[in-house]
């Protein structure tokens, strides 16, 4: 198997699962206990917490550990701005966010919230004129992705954060696409609000993040016990928090060197496929991207009978993200960016990750080129 | 160490663990993605679904997973009463359900919601009859434990079922003590809703369930992708779901023996107590009882110290539910089953599971005459 679909998830770990297993079979206790090993399991989570934060470099009080990004999402918005709604109920948001973002925007509308969408540019990207255009004085959030899931397009979110803190709006970053994977600045983007989630980084699923910037007004979604202070209570998910450490923890040893020898391969393997077939297209060639993501656009073949022969070759790719699929429509993100509806239904995401090798890339081009040569004789 | 602390978690079974690590580092892909690999994982969802659909013997269609207990009390109690506030605005709960219960009828008492508390026996159990005075014409849910975590008093849940199925009303059950540990009849007790989570069962913590009768009103409480039929969106915990269902599976192999063998060993323990510490009261003495739950309080020495001793001796037990731990204040559920605040503050919850022991019993209640023995000799 050839797996080109690191941005919908990754492997765990094999260390990050062995650990795992360690806190579910030895040391599986509430700890919410008394105790002596209960204790050692409150302790073990505070140091995930601090590891976490560490890497953030962020104060350790401000990580809620929740049930994945989707979840994070959710919260971030929706307490900000329900918090947060004496200084009015205007929003902002881009027009290619993740589902998690654009569907709890949706709902907001209905309960009487206004919800602006920046346009993006052919890359994906969102522009801080037009943001400086659109905020006002009742503006309470802006919610603009790290990074893009699709096209892998970084986002300005310094320039965003120097925006939003003169204005003293609140500012949120869904980072699931990045964290772990590229460097982010809390601090110097001014950041309040940052969700991340641990199975995009070889760590465990149902497992993320949202850091909460410990000095703004911020709500609990869920009602219940005293964990994670009352804000996200139920019993912690000790193995997966503990596993979601060890990924960060190994991520932050190798992510430099891996983000250098994925960007490395990405570009032999676009390079390999603008050589070899014609009339390709690439969606993802911004300036400021994931080492990863790579988006294509090809001729004449709908992404799905494309991925069909991928698979059945042993490769793995996806049509978009993978959270859409089982639903052949073309991508948000992909018209946003300016596709047509025809283009963006002939697009596909290839993504890498730690186990790709040269070889790989090389397998997939060879296959690739096969499939449009042949699909060109027979024209 | 003997651990009597088992309705706070429970040790994840070894071969669930297994499990799990295999669907986290071998068939790790997005269950939403188009290729073969992913499909089996689409796939190990649907027949974990399934597999816990048929031990609850409801249609798999019913069957929503979520991050825990906690999150699928909220889910039930708040999408339910959304969904129908056109029938009205009142629902009955009891005085002694779990704080995820609790503290959402509170939050939804500042949404304008009226919320009756029916009133509890010695035993921590509500009476059919208390429900039949309150109901009203604008009550839209019933929400009832289906055993107390603290006494394990099982409720009366198919007199309740009937009542509120004559009156058109949604019955919500908190199921997280008992799901696993004795038979429960959905379609019987008229359950329209019902929470349940994997720790408790020697399953992962931070995987639970829903179960939403197909046939009701209902929405989501979380906004993304189409995971969970789009009413439960965010990557599936893969290897959680896959892990709870062989949790349940196991469970339901050996129910039964177990339920009968903790019986046993818990009129064991509860004899020996009362035969050997004088003035010793056992609170979790109702007929329809958990097998394993022991509730008991003290002569003259408060919960905190004890457990100190029994920790210090490698025994694990605990004051009151574990959720509330780390802040020492009478629990809500023995003050409502009528004992005092000092007698609430001088109760212990031991509560027995798969791998407790004859010997275990007979250690501790030495340990415990001991120290009551020794404490009479001091006066």
């Amino acid at each position: 198997m050839i797996y080109l679909d690191h941005a919908a998830t990754t492997r765990t770990d094999p260390a990050v699962a062995e650990e795992m297993t360690k806190w579910q079979t030895e040391l599986y206790m509430n700890p919410s206990a008394f105790y002596q090993p209960a204790v050692r399991v409150r302790m073990k989570i505070d140091e995930a917490r601090r590891k976490i934060a560490g890497f953030l470099n962020v104060n350790p009080a401000g990580i809620y550990f929740t049930s994945g990004g989707t979840e994070s999402d959710n919260w971030a918005i929706r307490s900000a701005v329900e918090a947060n709604s004496a200084k009015g109920r205007h929003i902002i948001t881009s027009s290619v966010e993740h589902p998690a973002v654009r569907n709890t925007m949706r709902y907001l509308e209905t309960k009487g919230f206004e919800v602006t969408k920046l346009p993006v540019d052919k890359y994906g990207s969102i522009s801080a004129e037009d943001l400086k255009k659109v905020i006002r004085d009742d503006t309470v959030l802006v919610s603009i992705m790290h990074a893009n899931n699709e096209l892998g397009t970084i986002e300005p979110l310094e320039e965003i954060g120097e925006i939003t803190a003169e204005r003293g709006v609140l500012f949120h970053t869904d980072a699931v696409q990045t964290f772990g994977h590229i460097p982010i600045n809390v601090e110097k983007c001014r950041i309040d609000l940052l969700s991340a989630s641990a199975h995009k980084l070889y760590g465990p699923k149902g497992i993320g993040l949202l850091y909460i910037n410990p000095g703004i007004k911020f709500g609990s979604m869920l009602f219940g016990g005293r964990q994670e202070k009352g804000l996200r209570p139920g019993t912690e998910n000790v193995s997966s928090i503990i596993g979601f450490a060890k990924a960060v923890e190994i991520a932050s040893n190798r992510m430099e060197e891996d983000a250098k020898r994925e960007s490395a391969l990405r570009d032999k393997f676009e390079e390999a496929l603008i050589n070899n077939i014609p009339k390709i297209k690439i969606n993802s060639g911004a300036s400021a991207r994931l080492p990863g993501i790579i988006n294509l656009t090809f001729p004449g073949i709908e992404a799905e009978p494309l991925l069909i022969l991928l698979d059945s070759n042993g490769i793995c790719a996806s049509a978009g993200s993978a959270c859409s699929a089982g639903a052949i429509e073309a991508s948000h993100v992909l018209l946003s960016a300016g596709l047509t509806n025809e283009e963006a239904k002939r697009t596909i995401r290839f993504s890498l990750g730690r186990e790709n090798t040269d070889e790989n890339i090389e397998k997939t081009v060879k296959l690739l080129k096969e499939i449009f040569i042949e699909k060109e004789e027979h024209r």
